[in-house]
């Protein structure tokens, strides 16, 4: 084995929990289980390309696990927008006498991981997303407490959609993937789950909520993906879902479903928006667990200079694949086993 | 003491975490107490009106102390819009052989219980609703929850502001009254806090989170109550931002600010509209001891016949109030209180 | 696909959260997925022997998703251990008529299933246990919630711990296996993990606290598990730490552990034994979906007649494993993945 | 008004949810309202005695709001049991250079705050403790999360012994005063409350448990106080149940009820000891407000020169008493209280 090393540490794109037991797992295992160090970027890759770091110590680290967000800071930079891009991380590199670099992040960041391994940078990944749409591991740490946190909404709402007879409409987040508002639609017992995979019919929807309504079951709850949408002409989205980006603002579609389904049923009609409650806080014991494991696989791959690699959980084991595999494609929610539910619903 | 009496009961207005405490308090209290018997009419004064209700037992009642919601249903429906309604509510007591009627309802509810009450029906009244402005009494079951819901929410979001530069808005409830927002906002430690009772200047507004900013705090989290206006002229609301009574539509506020923080400060600004989580679920242990007092206390006063009381927290005692004093005002934050905080903001 | 059928479930063992939305996914998907009846046998083998049951009905099964518990009830109660057990088992099930059995358990139900199966009986299993220690699934439901609960109970041991310079003692669920206790202890940032799969020896425990006490770390948070147990000598039990069946009392170790450590280093020593709160209550969004997804498997393998097998975890999807191999062996922490983890410690 | 003023300020006993709230609002309202300083002494009355201290900053007290256990740290010591306590406790305050001192405690620590104002140093208190046994305020902050973690744990239960026909039994603390067990056990929906106030009759409990039992309700949940006590002779407490002190071990009496009821009935009994657990964590939203009222209280009154006194809450006002009233006698459950709610048990 080498001797000592310094490693440099990154996290990158939106707020996921989990993120400082990456940190914290990675700076622990690394000092008191190789003697190496750790120096932590800030703002994810902003930090690499301005040379803006901090050592990591195992005190510096302390009381971070059970935080939500991540001490780093982060940012959606991204080197490959700039044209010295590499050329400046290569620099700080240097400079920092970093023997490389562990970049947690999502698919643009472990996209941008990907490249600079390509080009020669000792990279590797540890992915994260709480929309679990990462197809190499069968989940990403933060999914789990999103998961929750819409779970409890729902179990909130349900008391009060069925004593006042209410339709109650709650927007999870799911830009492209709709595993949130899946799993969320199926622990908190939702009627009717809508996601991006499968445009909607508002028509349907509606009547869904009006053959509840015969049965004598005067309330429901539609959770719906922030990335879901109508089927193609079946409903005028509000002005304004949208973002200057063409992505759909949030509370976009959770507020035309409501002015939407009432209108056409009658029956009165509210929306929640969770937001970005699902990003933040505590994580659930489950992402602490999974984030403290890929950080300490993250410092093993690193001595072992498994450069290109990431993390990921495949059954109980946490094993390494490839950076390429990891960002060629988005993991969507397959249609066959978004209808094997269908008997939950309704 | 007379001989064995037959009490209704009814819950009426929104949603509000408690409910099935009081019921079920009433319940026990009478059966096991007085050996008397409850009935309880479905869905507030449109049970009475229409004469539906049930026998409610030991058995019935079972297991919803810790439920959100109201296993009588609620509706609002107020008697005294119908030409017939008190003709209708004295029959209906009548012939289901009712002693005297206890309503368990916010200002609407008891409003109507108050008016029957001069009418000569003998009725008494349980203070409901989170929004915490009733003026007899010290609080109002159900706001303890709401707060502590908002407050989970907020926790959350701080973390994500802080790691990832963000202003975040949270919309809570609150039509006329900022309590949820004010109490919320202290203990989930937001920087900015707009309550029904001070208009506010979004140039202020804007000028605080600039400042926190020049100050190395790139990130806000700014609390506001669904019912807070900005001063006359100072923000063009989003259109759609009232239903159709004039009310504020749920997420108009919310929405509105996210818009108009992130166009004025070009900081990037993300708004989470609670809506109906605040007012469903499980209660708080707070809450559920209130609620059972309230319901203790309320079936002793109707086997006194004190018909037009209602029952009140003052200080550690339980006691009871006219319910002409309950629904004459609104209890708003007062303006002074609301400024004393001012040094835990910014 | 054979005309309409009939299907008996019946739950065993302790409680688990999660048992409820097995019963409901099974329900749900033979009523509205294949036209197929249900019937629930109470108290688990009990009601199969006693030919004591009720029909499941989609009305029967509503709201049970968030519960804890079993509306079906449970017992220890083993066919096999009466002579005309078998016998009573075919007997019922005949004139039940009914066309197979799931029984949701742990060891011994399922146990009890395999041999059932290998007599000829049409039984498939559906594992349960929260201690996540059969072999032949990732994971098992219940183990999730398990986990939750110990880890909230550590992170809020871990504030006063600090302020009040404490060695916390927190007692959890475990008898055989120690994975709850390794789990909680890496989410809570535990100092100490004490598992059954390795005896402890209580000095080295209490050096490790003095070591962090000479570092300036005045406080030390210890997670053990019901079943550790001291290296042969070096630690005298508490007298009555054992059950009548030589099984640890709850409670045992964790108390013999608060008294050894106290007076060894002196410093003031507490311990908190969760118990049985670690079973029961409302399941996390984890493991309502995996025991949704569980329920529904079950009763596609019950009309595909796949008995003899049991639905399991593998990566992301739900396979059928054959009953003989979950109930051949325990699935213990192996130690050098203990190990892996020392790093986090102390 | 006198020129700027500095505050010394100490936490004192035992753990309890809110102490940071309290301090953070100290050094806001001190240093943002008044251009004041505030130190904090180390460790309770220690840091006095000691002069150990440091200068307390907004950003110091940065996001100690949501945090349990105190910044400070704590002690059980008390300046009068040393000889030259009092002459040390001026000569510290002096050299700091401090005009007057916060102290937030309870019985013990306030104790010692008034006999110092005798002895004419400038002190004034908060109240503190989970136990609510102060007389002079309606209510302490600590209490309401304790009482919120208490009862989460019985909820948890409830589910477990109603499907598994168990008795469970909930130890919560309470050493003199018995509210955490009795309004927790009424939230809880507890079927006996066993509080130190009154002596009970294992005899009585075990009756209890055998009607319910005859009455087709094979589940009991007993909640008792630690200091809750068997009537002379009725029942051989665990031999261990008490500390070197004579005051009872956690854990005492809920192992013993444990054995006892079991031998008793013959019905599984199973005990939790919530212990610590009640003391530490996140301050519920209602203890973070009331926390946060009472520092800025204690400022203005030591900016007033109210020594002697002490903030208390008093209906929805928070008001100064003497320091005198709040020690002079310990608020135990009056014992008509206790026996009104006799219809909710059983």
């Amino acid at each position: 084995m080498s001797a000592d090393m310094r490693f440099g540490v990154l996290t990158g794109g939106g707020d996921c929990p989990g993120l400082n037991a990456v940190i914290r797992a990675i700076v622990r295992k690394a000092i008191d289980g190789y003697g190496d160090q750790v120096i932590g970027f800030r703002d994810g890759w902003r930090g690499v390309l301005e040379g803006s770091y901090e050592e990591l110590t195992l005190e510096s680290t302390r009381g971070i696990l059970p935080r939500g967000g991540t001490i780093l800071g982060s940012s959606r930079t991204n080197p490959y927008r700039r044209a010295d891009g590499l050329e400046r991380v290569r620099a700080t590199l240097e400079r920092a006498g970093v023997d490389g670099l562990i970049a947690i992040g999502g698919e643009d960041t472990l996209g941008a991981a990907n490249r600079l391994h390509t080009d020669g940078v000792p990279v590797l990944g540890v992915p994260k997303t709480i929309d679990n749409d990462l197809g190499a591991t069968d989940v990403t740490f933060g999914f789990d407490t999103a998961l929750q946190v819409a779970t409890e909404a729902i179990d909130r709402l349900h008391t009060t959609a069925e004593s006042h007879h209410r339709i109650l409409v709650v927007e999870v987040m799911g830009r492209s993937a709709g595993w949130i508002a899946l799993h969320a639609g199926i622990a908190g017992g939702a009627d009717v789950i809508l996601i991006p995979e499968q445009p909607f019919d508002i028509d349907e929807v509606c009547h869904l909520i009006r053959r509840r309504h015969e049965r004598g079951r005067y309330f429901s709850i539609v959770v719906v993906a922030e990335g879901a949408r109508p089927r193609e002409g079946t409903l005028v989205a509000a002005s304004g879902a949208a973002d200057e980006f063409g992505h759909p603002r949030l509370g976009g579609i959770g507020h035309a479903l409501e002015s939407e389904i009432e209108r056409r049923t009658g029956f009165e009609t509210r929306a929640t928006v969770l937001g970005h409650v699902q990003r933040g806080g505590t994580p659930t014991a489950f992402d602490r667990v999974l984030a403290t494991r890929l950080g300490l696989a993250a410092i093993d791959a690193a001595r072992e200079g498994r450069w290109g690699s990431m993390t990921a959980l495949r059954g109980t084991r946490i094993e390494l694949v490839p950076l390429a595999d990891a960002v060629s494609e988005v993991r969507r929610v397959p249609l066959e086993e978004y209808r094997r539910y269908d008997v939950l619903f309704g």
